[in-house]
């Protein structure tokens, strides 16, 4: 692509041309050698899109709630974006094929860029890729950026890394409490939401939720996550949970936690680049046969795996 | 701790004293600066383990199948390790409450090492510390070590890497097949068991299993992941998910796979541990307030992040 085209589309993704943003973030996904003039373009535009991340285990109804959201935003006027992360593709190539059905009631709607994103295999794919597609986003003037995940674990922390607020999703017949609470999700939650409140156990959930939260240790001051019980499909506790993430935005902006978190963010993006740099200067300098002949010494027993990784620093340094 | 002491350690721990083993897992644990001498002087012992990996949602019954076969290996006179590792522990410091319940049968065979493991925050926090924890026990001369974890998304993809054959275990009322598919189970699982196949619906996730795996393309000689229907708790199905785990083994072999994953197995840790070297390289000529600054100056749009992260590559180099 030349300058000139990469600035055309570049201004054209800042006045909100869908194609453009989705061009723009095809080359995040891709992690295009371009990127990094993308974001030298956009970084002075970026940095008002509140980032809301929506995580929970698969068939808790993550996208049936995001798609709620979308309306309800959409009802205020607002420009939203929407990135549904699948941190299971470096296997599948990740078509999100559940999501994008329930998401298509607002594809036709040219305030809402909705956007299924694979990260690549490697180490730390995600923690790069998704601020910067946020920042696409931000900078094409959406007001809110949802950003949704599958799964528990390290997805699910990522995602709380990348996002201002973290709504964790719950649902009655997932797994008992010691599960939840071992999935790590009082300490990722910033406010919890009970989807499929109308089914039998909901009451349970919210019962261990709220005997869990009690347990978490608090300065005065520090934020009280609240508990939404939802039915998203039909839209019942969409006032409540838009209430509570106005309150949790509310606070972050006052106790200094938004900057903090937003630095938090920067800083893990800033990282994973560098380690990105120096994994390609690597591979740049010896390619994939020089850490074969390294692998293989150390599973013969005859290297080990720290005299290897010094041999790897001193090549890419 | 002196050389000596450490040698001596090592030793123990060689001869399978469960305490030097808890050790030295302790030591991987917490990254410590001995962990370079104590895999250099393991790492010619090691390399006969066979390494299983259990993966699924939370309450699928993960810990209770590898409960059942730690005590089928136990039958056959095999020392076993386990490992389970909290993907989540970044946060909660990672007690696994519910799997030391169920472990607890073993808790008095001196032939059976189990460990819950955290990781650090950092990333490739498991790549770079599972493979380690493997080889203690690997050293220590146990013929199978079983990797479990929780969650789906990144962690078990993680695991994937770690382990020779990773078993993906399901259970009935846990979300829909196209959840499923969405979190990449087809791509990681070598082996599935289908747990409390004495529920409701677990023929509908079987079906839809057998359906799933027919859609994928394989070559003459490729593995046909077996789908083996499971009551953990109380043994039912055993004997033919370890037939299975055999047959797995016998076609790693074979086909060459079983050298090539841990050829890669090792590549991703060496890449890990260089990773590792490299940040605290950058950390100690700078702190984190050289990061701090760099961070304040994208979030204000002054700087790109390419432009962030090329300052903290010169720094590391």
């Amino acid at each position: 692509m030349a300058a000139a085209e990469l600035t055309d589309l570049v201004e054209r993704a800042r006045t909100g041309d869908p194609r453009a943003v989705a061009r723009l973030i095809s080359l995040v996904e891709n992690d295009s050698p371009l990127l990094r003039d993308v974001m030298a373009a956009l970084v002075a535009h970026a940095g008002s899109a509140r980032v809301i991340g929506i995580t929970g285990s698969p068939g808790v109804g993550k996208s049936t709630l995001t798609s709620a959201l979308v309306t309800a935003f959409r009802g205020q006027g607002r420009r939203v974006g929407v990135l549904a992360v699948d941190p299971s593709s470096p296997f599948t190539g990740g078509a999100l094929l559940g999501d994008r059905v329930r998401m298509q009631e607002h594809a036709t709607d040219g305030d809402v860029y909705i956007r299924s994103m694979a990260t690549r295999g490697h180490l730390g794919g995600l923690a790069a890729a998704t601020p910067q597609a946020v920042r696409v986003l931000d900078a094409a003037g959406c007001e809110f950026v949802l950003v949704e995940t599958v799964g528990v674990g390290q997805s699910e922390i990522e995602v709380a890394t990348v996002a201002d607020t973290t709504i964790v999703l719950l649902a009655p017949g997932m797994g008992d409490g010691i599960q939840a609470a071992k999935a790590g999700i009082l300490e990722v939650g910033d406010v919890f939401g009970v989807n499929k409140a109308d089914h039998d156990g909901a009451e349970h959930v919210v019962r261990d939720l709220k005997a869990m939260t009690r347990m978490v240790e608090r300065e005065p001051g520090d934020w009280r996550q609240p508990i939404v019980s939802t039915v998203a499909s039909r839209g019942d506790g969409l006032d409540e949970m838009i209430d509570a993430l106005e309150k949790h935005h509310a606070w972050l902006a006052e106790s200094g936690e938004l900057e903090s978190r937003r630095m938090r963010r920067t800083r893990d993006e800033i990282e994973a680049i560098a380690l990105g740099t120096l994994r390609q200067r690597f591979s740049e300098i010896h390619g994939d046969e020089r850490l074969d002949t390294l692998a293989a010494e150390v599973l013969r027993g005859a290297l080990d795996p720290y005299a290897a990784a010094e041999e790897v620093v001193d090549a890419m340094s």
